[in-house]
């Protein structure tokens, strides 16, 4: 088999049979393929596409190229969730405890943030003593004990995804139905998990702007899914505001412990019980949905939820009285009110432009190589369809290194609209995708 | 100006500007931009294309990639030609003495035979004494002596050629038109030609199989010559057959002094025919085509333009007495008859085909690296239309390393098609495109 030839099977317009996917796979791992081939073949794939079988059999090769995690000596359903990525999404922090409180497992491998968007794995490393980066067997020991752990990406967790993705990022070649579903789906299906919940957002805050693209990468994902024998469900949510309040490490840990408190209502609540009920319904637990949703209730008032997260903190090596008293995580020097210039009803949010801003103060990265301060970012104060007077804050910032300051709070005012009229209401939840 | 923000834009669907196509042109030749960024360009133009100026722009940062030749100060109209490849296309040995003895000059760069092609200087490199290899100011200096000199490429001629199109080859980016005319005509536009005849070659022994494409590439490289504000002109040529009998480098040879002695005629004659008339009307050394058929016609039958290449090859240290006496020329150790083994008309000729028995006797070469043995190759006895009986000689193979002979004479075989009725005949000059 030669590598040009591939390349030119798909320039052609033509499918690649499972052996050619499986072929330039593990030989590109293996160095046996230049970049420049492969940045050609990309180049073709995204132009010509890859059917729902070439879709599978790319995931299931890039799955088989590293080490596959298993979980099946762990007593218990164990189910995973993962958010395509967006602003202030601290759903992962919400959802997992919950979910272990009501009986499921969770053994979840997580990302960092870049540009604006947050990671989960430096959120949780805002905790003070909180460490992600443990041995494979403490994590399956604290899966078995707590429920749950979160860890950062092993080396040998899908190394062909690593090494494509970084040459996709320089080529042109990231935003493709077919690449991006088996990047997501061939991590995850190497995690060891059951069954997944996927939530997939769209919106000016998200990967997927457009919501025909973003149902279309659910479906994606679903069928590579279906095609591996796992249980996947997806949920298309809506990234056109911040999903909650609080864009920042340590103050998204925050709002997350609060709202497991149960003192907050709002979007974010509504997108991490939905996303806990299908957890709990794919995992078997809750034998209907009234069920579930009457579980994750019961979880939250109960503390039980709160309890499962505080667990985990601990086997960590985190500060479990976080939990209790939130003025125990790292605080930003500085608390600076921005206020609105105008008065009117909140009509838009560029979601993307605010998770910018909070990466102007030091939350997030520009590039994987940078440094982030976990104490700062920024709270909204309004949400869409708020009524604003003027000189009402809109936001307060956490701030430690000022340098950047101006610039993040032109950002952060340009990414607020306000018109005359309030704004008609917004779905939050635009699907629930599963197989047919 | 950031490489995959063009990346982006081309697959994208918008055409390039100036500025950023020799941003990338300069870039890439200074080392600026990786192989795999590149690759990735060349598949978004593969697929997307480029418009008439991005084409032009192309060619024209390729030529200013490296010296540019600048033949002003020598006297004389200088014309070139340049054939887009084929088998026993011996036409440039035979043209460009007849156009220097007609009053014009010729100042040619050639290349080597890849593949079923044959190159010019492999094949003048088969005279004895004959160098390719010489400096810049004695090529000069022959051109103004003899009318006409032809040597290799030049390490410093077009260096972005050279890098591109070894990526284009390795990528599945080759068969573009844009890609493939800036690459010709770069190189033409640097050589320091006043006008340019093309010869386009169309049919299965030839890169554009096809005659539409063939005019494609044929109108796009003369566009590129008016935009430079040169004279181009095309011609669209039959290789659906070879052009010649001889295929391989003496044999060739001895073939061009033969027509250029008088002693054939055919397509070959008719073709150099046809280019040598184009080449003396764009140079201006005859008023109209009448008195340029005329000049050509002249120039044969005196002798002059075989003068011509006898001062030519004497000029390059080679000699000149092959001109008298072919049996000058090397010659291979066997001369082997291949027999037809049935009867009937033949119909048709796999040109390739042909072009790869007599690489497999050593001809040719399979890779840019491999060695050519000047003496062997094989000669053709039929042309199509002809009437062949049951054991007549089809061709001779001068042969001197047999280990590959079986494999030539099948390959031959399996390539000339007999029927009942004889074929229609076909054109040998499809179009003729110049500058509206």
């Amino acid at each position: 088999m030669h590598f040009l030839d591939l390349i030119l099977k798909k320039r052609n317009g033509s499918s690649l049979t499972t052996e050619e996917i499986r072929y330039f796979v593990t030989n590109y791992v293996a160095g046996n393929i230049p970049d420049y081939q492969m940045a050609a073949l990309l180049m073709a794939i995204w132009f010509v596409g890859m059917d729902e079988r070439e879709t599978a059999d790319l995931t299931f090769a890039m799955r088989d190229s590293g080490e596959i995690i298993d979980l099946s000596d762990i007593p218990g359903v164990i189910v995973d969730k993962h958010s395509t990525g967006g602003v202030a999404d601290t759903t992962s922090l919400i959802t997992t405890p919950i979910v272990a409180a009501c009986g499921a497992k969770v053994a979840k491998i997580s990302g960092r943030g870049l540009g604006h968007t947050g990671g989960t794995i430096d959120k949780l490393e805002s905790i003070p003593g909180f460490s992600t980066d443990i041995e494979m067997s403490r994590f399956r020991q604290i899966v078995a004990d707590c429920g749950i752990s979160i860890i950062g990406q092993t080396q040998n967790l899908v190394p062909a995804d690593k090494l494509l993705y970084a040459l996709r990022d320089t080529t042109g070649t990231v935003d493709n139905i077919s690449l991006i579903s088996s990047s997501i789906m061939s991590k995850k299906l190497a995690s060891g998990s059951e069954a997944i919940v996927l939530d997939v957002k769209t919106g000016n805050g998200a990967f997927m702007k457009n919501r025909d693209e973003a149902e279309a990468l659910a479906r994606a994902m679903v069928s590579i899914g279906k095609a591996a024998g796992k249980d996947v469900l997806a949920l298309v949510t809506d990234m056109n505001q911040p999903l909650g309040n609080a864009v920042g490490n340590a103050l998204e840990v925050r709002e997350a412990i609060d709202i497991l408190q149960g003192d907050h209502q709002g979007n974010l609540l509504d997108v991490s019980t939905e996303l806990a009920v299908r957890m709990i319904l794919l995992a078997g637990v809750a034998d209907d949905e009234t069920t579930a949703r009457s579980n994750v209730a019961a979880a939250l008032q109960s503390g039980k939820a709160l309890d499962r997260l505080a667990a985990m903190i601990e086997a960590h090596g985190g500060d479990p009285e976080v939990c209790r008293d939130t003025s125990r995580l790292p605080a930003a020097d500085k608390v600076i009110s921005i206020r609105s210039g105008a008065a009117g009803y909140v009509t838009g949010m560029a979601a993307n432009e605010i998770g910018m801003a909070a990466m102007l103060l030091g939350a997030g990265r520009a590039r994987k190589s940078d440094t982030i301060d976990p104490a700062v970012g920024l709270w909204m104060k309004k949400r869409i369809g708020d009524y604003v007077d003027k000189g009402d804050e809109l936001a307060v910032f956490h701030v430690s290194d000022t340098s950047r300051l101006e610039e993040a709070e032109s950002r952060f005012l340009r990414a607020i609209t306000l018109g005359q009229e309030p704004p008609g209401k917004m779905p939050l939840i635009y699907a629930i995708i599963s197989c047919p």
